[in-house]
């Protein structure tokens, strides 16, 4: 008898019989009710005291994340923390500062008395050192979930967004405006988001017989300065794209830097669709159509991933059934920087 | 011989000694020489190596914050998570969700095996329970470092900014501009933050002998929907305000998202100068005058406040000399929005 298994018998879900468990004020009374009552029939105790009681195990999770100062992670990283919270689990974030042996450096310290679970949001997702890291600490039976970002050819558990579908909508959208010389400034394409992002572009373009451009495919590696200059490479070419979509939110910064800079405007100079809302925007004259995603929702099925490999290895020991893999859905906003203009 | 020995020593910082003797690349080979020197002459075992020899003796350090979304603390966290790798210090975050009662279950829940230190940005600075709990646990020979929030008639260790000069200074600038008739959307008063930022704003009205208006203090509680409203009041007063300061980044949000809905222009119809930068609206038509705080600093000075606690911790017992507070300085960005406008 395990938290799935009250959760079916009051048909409710994990993460509520869990907030029962845990005193959480947001379950409405009729439910609490229930919920109490049949953990008391089954006479199940919850697995966190159970935890409690087995000495040297940790409750402690570890997160890495590239860059903890973008709002990005920082949304996705409330979405576990208040997950783990239910749970009674404490939350470790690292910071990686996009350094691949800062990575390396963490994940060789990390011991199985210290942590019980791992969510990563690797740099790269062809670095060999980190994925034969990742793969050596999961046989040690803690369990990874990767987070945003896949590791190439590797069977982890991982939460991702629909990255394809969301930005060949953003860019279906510049093509219904009007738009033929669309560009793209991509994200890093050694990470599943950048190279899937730019898939959904050449996918959209090709749908509605646009030929690309090479020239209007430029590098921003997901970063502020780099998208600048992308941005700068773009303007500056004779015959200069009518749209640009963005392949992130620091994208998105770096090339409103330029166009603020040299003094060109969105809706005169050009158009623009970005991946990843940046919410501070809403509020200023720039009215930015997004490709959106349930961030802090992402958080929190990462560490339901986790929690449910946690349950799992009591039952499965070392063979694992298969890779599960949770995919959140974009959702595009419309809001006018897409509209063509001669 | 402790690390500020060696520091003093070799005419470097504690936290220069602490990246050689972790092997962090940012040391001058020549610093790192000489530390190193020093410290093989001197026989000096660094801390985090005989900390790890004694066994249960955590090298966590809990880190509450009210909002852990909001830009304002993901850079603080920043400062303390780099700060407290150079040491050694793993960093749990807690976010208490601005609700006295999950602080105190946090606190509540702290014990010397797993916890080595505490840095918090207190809800409120009268809340008793909070208070009392900090003592308890200090006592208990965990120290207490308060971060950006002040706690009443207590003696703990701060980092703060110069709220009150910061604020000063922000409606000074308004003043020279030409206005006269200037309203404040005050932060929650029960913090230092909002408390001190007010007392500037009437600081700057009593200097230049300009009468304060009651009809003009409007109270935003550092949230964006509060300041929403509170903007909205302002603006609909008969004979309204030419110019707005704000009291917080969350405080400009809100602020910014009535005049938006209601067509209302800064530099046309309103004027304003923000405490706290909004790094995304540097890009948009909206150019701020801001009162920015070395955000990141405020992190690093709070951990290495709780270094010097450890260190100080062997030496003096149970006797704390003096409470220590550093005051990082604010500083004026002027970028237009303050002008007045007829």
């Amino acid at each position: 008898m395990n938290i799935y298994d009250i959760a079916m018998e009051a048909g409710v879900s994990p993460a509520t019989v869990s907030r029962v468990v845990n005193g959480n004020k947001n379950v409405k009374d009729e439910t609490r009710k229930k919920v109490l009552k049949i953990i008391e029939e089954k006479k199940y105790v919850p697995n966190s005291l159970a935890r409690n009681l087995s000495v040297g195990d940790s409750q402690n999770i570890a997160f890495l994340a590239p860059d903890i100062e973008n709002p990005f992670f920082s949304k996705i990283f409330h979405g576990l923390l208040d997950t783990a919270n239910q749970y009674g689990y404490n939350v470790f974030m690292y910071g990686t500062n996009d350094d691949l042996l800062t990575e390396h450096r963490i994940l060789d310290e990390i011991k199985k008395e210290m942590i019980k679970g791992i969510v990563i949001i690797p740099i790269s997702d062809k670095d060999k050192g980190t994925a034969e890291r990742l793969e050596k600490i999961q046989k040690n039976q803690i369990p990874v979930v990767l987070l945003d970002r896949d590791i190439c050819q590797s069977d982890f558990d991982g939460v991702f967004s629909t990255d394809y579908e969301g930005a060949c909508e953003g860019v279906q959208c510049l093509i219904r405006a009007g738009h033929k010389k669309i560009a793209i400034i991509t994200g890093e394409l050694d990470t599943r988001p950048g190279r899937e992002r730019f898939r959904g572009y050449k996918k959209a373009l090709k749908d509605a017989d646009i030929k690309q451009r090479t020239e209007y495919i430029v590098n921003g590696m997901f970063k502020e300065a780099e998208s600048y200059d992308a941005c700068k490479r773009l303007m500056e070419i004779d015959d200069r794209p009518t749209a640009i979509f963005t392949s992130s939110n620091l994208t998105t910064l770096g090339c409103l830097k330029y166009l603020k800079k040299n003094n060109l405007k969105i809706g005169r100079d050009i158009s623009l669709v970005c991946f990843d809302e940046i919410r501070e925007l809403q509020y200023s004259d720039i009215c930015l159509t997004v490709v959106d995603r349930p961030i802090y929702e992402m958080g929190c099925a990462a560490l339901e991933l986790l929690e449910y490999n946690f349950l799992m290895e009591n039952k499965m020991k070392n063979e694992r059934i298969v890779k599960k893999t949770n995919l959140l859905k974009t959702k595009l906003i419309v809001r006018g920087s897409e509209k063509y203009v001669v």
